[in-house]
């Protein structure tokens, strides 16, 4: 790989924009574990979750066989207004950093919901709207999905009700008010508006909300509501799927340009960026086609990965939703007040669940002071703002460059740009006014959420 | 033109980003007058400029002459981080509108700037580090320009003062935070740091300030400081020069395509990004070979093109900056309260005063509802949200396009989408909340703003 053969950004043609999605549970051999009734232990069938979902994702949710999704034209059509996603040298940066890395990174950030969330937003809002429903229901931490579904169901025309954690609803007024100016309409959780929302109001006064809560009430309002269905933005199959979008347009831009990274690293909250930027890497290595070391960057403050426990837990709070069997913390566990970052999600993706636990990636926890580091080099130097959540996978990449730089070796790492800090100032202000703080759990506060999760024997 | 034959979204290549600066005023018959001492009334030479601006800027303020102007190589990387910007073909909208009217988009928002303002930025901090001063200082309204600036300071790593019209400063928090991570001293505007902003805050209790007073602040600190000097991010020759790449490259993607603009339609604040994307088609008008359609968008608070007086005015409320000659609506004129849109200048780029006074482009101007109007439907459709400011170039080609709806002429209409309103959801949630409220001042109430032109004869 030479230097000059390889432009600062890569943008690949429209033409090469992906027409199938890739399912990587195809090339497992040890698939995820299916959802479970909670009531019955009993892995759900179709028909039980046509309350909660729609009928086309519920197939591709349980699709563990078909390798290769055909992407319907609506879709692509949309995906044309803000992919292909360019894949950037981060020429500067190693510059500032005097290594011989070579690092690139896949920028997910430059459509106006800021982040990757929208490459399943539209799947989810396309497939609603084939269904004929009136409108969808969904959740928010730090509020890019929620904008990002937002964004989809106006160009559908669907409704779409979203519970904002409180926290972000109150620290991110503009987030909301993104949400709004696409025609959504935004709801602070945990709210007075439903019967899991009073509940924790009235168990929890003064919380500030959590994911968990937020998809209870979601889910509450969907189940309830004639033409409505809920919509999830990352840990589901359907997810991973939708976002390898944004592993297939990097591969054709490594091969494209002769690019072989040796290593891959993303942030890892639920696992919509990390598995969709990974997975058609992972295929290769499943199939024995090529190595790679991949590498999911979590929160220290929200260790899943690192700490947590392999097993069938809920997927939120109220338990209203099916079992998943994944890393999670337990489903009560909510991340101290000082974490600003985003990756607050207790649980993890199903199918990086099972990769991580058949030694097919490493994890690392990094802490958020350190991550605020990075993100601010980052912009200083590649002149992109990143999301906090961005800046975990920033900060290994930095560190995994910097090994190089003591070695020299000349490795080659792709990182997974997620998106843009513009609405996570509040964050940025503590960091720059130096009044952030790290909180990395003990084993005692862990043990709570942890012994939360139920005994299930699969 | 066939539909087929043009991508949604054109990215030149890398080589494709203009290598020299286009210079309008070569092609000029009529040059934009020169700036006056406001002492002596004789034209500015290059040694009473120096105390305020840098060396390599004052030359490029001054000449007239030199048509192709190269872009330093520095300057140039730094272009590859963010350009070229894509023009984007407006199939949706079009579709929303249902006219059979064409229409294109520069742009310039996908960079953490979040406008075209960096496109001058990195070239006024890169010429400030060539001259080995320290730092620059600067006004920032809506708080674009300060970003730009701050990005463009900490890429040369030179210090970077940004003085922020109080209005700005206080309706987002968020903007003045990513200045500081960039690294920037940012004071709100008036300040009691400086002999000026003392005076005015003293003659104007309450005050939220206007951008004439945070110029006036911005040079008398780089005045009074050693090794700095003073940068503005519109208005000046030079500006426009460094602006010419949006059209350079927007002339350049249309050759490549056959496309053959009709109307070309731009945001007029100060006239940096109009400016900047009409030069080249300007030019082949000025020289006779092609005919355009070129149009101004004001808004009607501010609407120093269509209401104001082409005369010798200050630059600036404190009348500590050379006088300009511009169509103004008086130095000491500002924006009704309600006015949220940013395009608050009171006066307008030379060059572009000069070319509209002899006939060679058009103006209108727009009430803010309507701006609004047009910007969520554009946010909808194309799905990306526009700055406000943005929202005035919208507007007009919105309403081109419905007369050519009218008509059922195939027109093709270029628009400059200046940048992304991610930092003005306090503005879009008084739209979204119908609290906005339009405002077109009587001629009574601009009567006092012109009553302040000093007569100038020359």
């Amino acid at each position: 790989m030479s230097k000059s053969d390889i432009p600062y950004k890569i943008y690949l043609e429209e033409n090469e924009i992906p027409t199938t999605w890739y399912n990587v549970r195809a090339d497992m051999k040890e698939k995820p574990a299916p959802l479970l009734n909670p009531g019955t232990l009993e892995p759900l069938k179709f028909e039980e979750m046509q309350p909660i979902f729609c009928d086309e994702l519920i197939k591709q949710e349980l699709d563990d066989d078909t390798r290769d999704v055909p992407i319907p034209d609506q879709i692509q059509d949309f995906y044309r207004m803000y992919r292909p996603s360019p894949l950037i040298h981060a020429e500067f940066l190693e510059k500032a950093l005097d290594t011989p890395a070579k690092i690139f990174y896949k920028f997910e950030g430059s459509n106006t919901s800021g982040s990757h969330k929208l490459n399943s937003a539209i799947a989810q809002a396309y497939y609603a709207k084939q269904q004929g429903l009136k409108g969808v229901t969904t959740e928010t931490g730090a509020g890019q999905w929620g904008t990002a579904l937002s964004m989809a169901c106006a160009f559908f025309d669907i409704d779409c009700k979203v519970f904002m954690v409180k926290v972000s609803y109150e620290q991110k007024p503009f987030r909301r008010e993104v949400m709004r100016t696409y025609g959504a309409e935004v709801t602070s959780s945990p709210s007075m508006d439903t019967e899991i929302g009073r509940k924790i109001n009235a168990e929890n006064p003064g919380t500030t909300g959590s994911l968990g809560c937020a998809i209870s009430e979601a889910v509450e309002v969907a189940v309830k509501s004639e033409g409505y269905r809920y919509v999830l933005g990352s840990v589901l199959n359907q997810v991973l799927l939708h976002q390898s979008v944004i592993g297939i347009e990097t591969k054709t831009a490594c091969d494209k340009y002769g690019i072989k990274p040796d290593i891959i690293i993303g942030s890892a909250g639920g696992g919509s960026n990390l598995g969709g930027l990974i997975s058609p890497f992972m295929g290769e290595k499943l199939r024995g086609e090529a190595d790679y070391r991949i590498i999911a960057v979590e929160p220290a403050s929200c260790p899943s990965f690192t700490r947590g426990k392999f097993a069938y837990d809920f997927a939120d709070l109220g338990m209203v939703c099916p079992m998943a069997k994944m890393y999670t913390l337990g489903h009560g566990f909510i991340p101290s007040a000082n974490h600003a970052g985003g990756l607050r999600y207790h649980g993890m993706s199903a199918i990086l669940s099972q990769l991580y636990h058949d030694g097919l990636m490493e994890a690392v926890a990094v802490e958020q002071t350190s991550v605020f580091d990075a993100a601010t080099l980052f912009a200083r130097t590649e002149g992109i703002l990143p999301a906090p959540e961005s800046g975990h996978a920033i900060r290994a990449a930095i560190d995994e460059a910097l090994k190089c730089k003591e070695s020299g070796e000349e490795k080659i790492i792709i990182f997974g740009l997620t998106g843009t800090g513009y609405f996570d100032m509040k964050a940025y202000e503590q960091y720059n006014d130096k009044t952030m703080t790290d909180h990395i759990p003990t084993d005692e506060e862990l043990a709570k959420g942890l012994a939360g999760i139920p005994e299930v024997n699969r």
